[in-house]
């Protein structure tokens, strides 16, 4: 099958092009279509949906190599979703089947969702119109890549058998186990969960004082069908998630209120 | 009325400790609150949800002069997320009952949502359990604060009253209108729109390439409960939003198919 002719997946990650996440998912998916891959020359962890606007931002060709050989790879000065925008508006070849993102050194459940680079890459692409998949392999600082390079080579031929919905994202987080002791795959929530901070407090050389962030990751969900009980009890998470983020459920109520502008004139 | 019986506001924003519009904000609830303002040095516009981890924050006293004199103020070496973050853990003389962000120089309707800062300091403390409200003036670089305050002023009334349900946050975009213009609050959602690149592509002074985001607002979305409908329309929109973004209506539907992961056992 001749390249023009094969699905064109575009990948991302948050960690960096010389992460081995994004090697074990670009070397997963060359066997079941054309890559590009464009992701960020440094680190990127916990940049959220940033985007760079009062800055340039580069693109230079990187000798990605994968296991059949050099791939087509850019690295970016950039955020993930800077990547994933410049990509389309610049680089790729032609309009990509799917975008792919990670495979994140950590995992992109319940809260960490809003703050994770990982996760922006693929709502950059679903909200720009294209399929996208967000992968994190739930162990920080990485883990086995190989058994998540294949649950995401799996996950990935069936999306592009058949997409998720139009502006829906699957958000993927796979446990830190051997592939044999994962049970299979559970449509999950996003757990209700958040960090509680505990900023150090510490006086630099010169006496100043300055934090630097830390905190306790509390799970306040005791849900069974939540991304964190999933990984936990050994279930590949696939969570939908969205872009639109109205509370639809509460907007009757609220315009019931009386928000009274009208006296201010 | 001493100030520890007065409720007690955080103010944060994006656009930075010295924008018109967080001193318009701070300005209008000195009347109806303690305030405290902890906001970014610089502007951190488009930075989405990122957080500091790699680095370490400062905050610094900051003369932040209002109508009735001083008010307590730091400034942030860090994000619109981390002012939040660190004030709650290490600034505030008690638990604030709002978080309040703005008032943004630009709207923050329809997609923007995703790229703001503004929104964000609203979020994490939405996460955190306290009651937040953004605020954002219609007009890109600023306009008229002191409408756009008084309107705030009038909004964080009535939420102090009646806060919206937990986990829920108000996203409220105010027309760039004198205030006799202004007809009124309505409850909206949150338009589907997007921006569709063109990246600037020049040369540096070095021959060498660079990229420029810049780019076309697209709204496809023709409803007349959006956000940008009611802005357009001399409305002030109020979008209640939320930082769970589980697809909620597709979990039934993606739990029917086969992701056959047994079979890569």
């Amino acid at each position: 099958m001749k390249d023009s002719e094969r699905p064109l997946i575009l990948i991302s990650n948050d960690d960096g092009i010389e992460a081995a996440g994004i090697l074990s998912l670009a070397s997963a998916l060359d066997a079941v279509a054309e890559v590009i891959i464009v992701a960020p020359l440094h680190e990127m962890s916990a940049v959220g949906h940033a985007i760079t606007m009062r800055d340039p931002v580069r693109a230079r060709p990187w000798p990605f190599r994968g296991p059949s050989g050099q791939l087509t790879a850019f690295a970016v000065s950039g955020t993930p979703a800077d990547c994933v925008k410049l990509a389309l508006d610049k680089l790729v070849p032609r309009k990509p089947d799917l975008v792919v993102s990670g495979i994140n050194h950590g995992p992109n459940t319940a809260v960490n969702v809003i703050y994770s680079g990982t996760v922006s890459a693929a709502t950059e692409a679903s909200i720009l119109g294209i399929p996208a998949v967000a992968f994190s392999h739930c162990r920080w600082g990485g883990g086995d890549f190989e058994a998540s390079g294949r649950v995401a080579r799996q996950i990935v031929e069936n999306v592009l058998k058949q997409a998720p919905p139009p502006g829906i994202l699957l958000n993927v987080n796979i446990p830190d186990l051997p592939i044999e002791k994962i049970k299979g795959c559970l449509i999950t929530r996003q757990a209700q969960a958040r960090w509680e901070e505990q900023f150090a407090e510490r006086l630099d050389p010169f006496d100043k004082p300055y934090y630097w962030l830390s905190g306790t990751f509390v799970n306040m969900d005791k849900g069974e069908n939540t991304d964190l009980w999933a990984v936990e009890n050994g279930w590949v998470s696939i969570t939908p998630i969205l872009h639109d983020l109205t509370a639809y459920r509460v907007m009757d109520e609220l315009s019931l209120r009386d928000w009274n502008i009208d006296s201010i004139n």
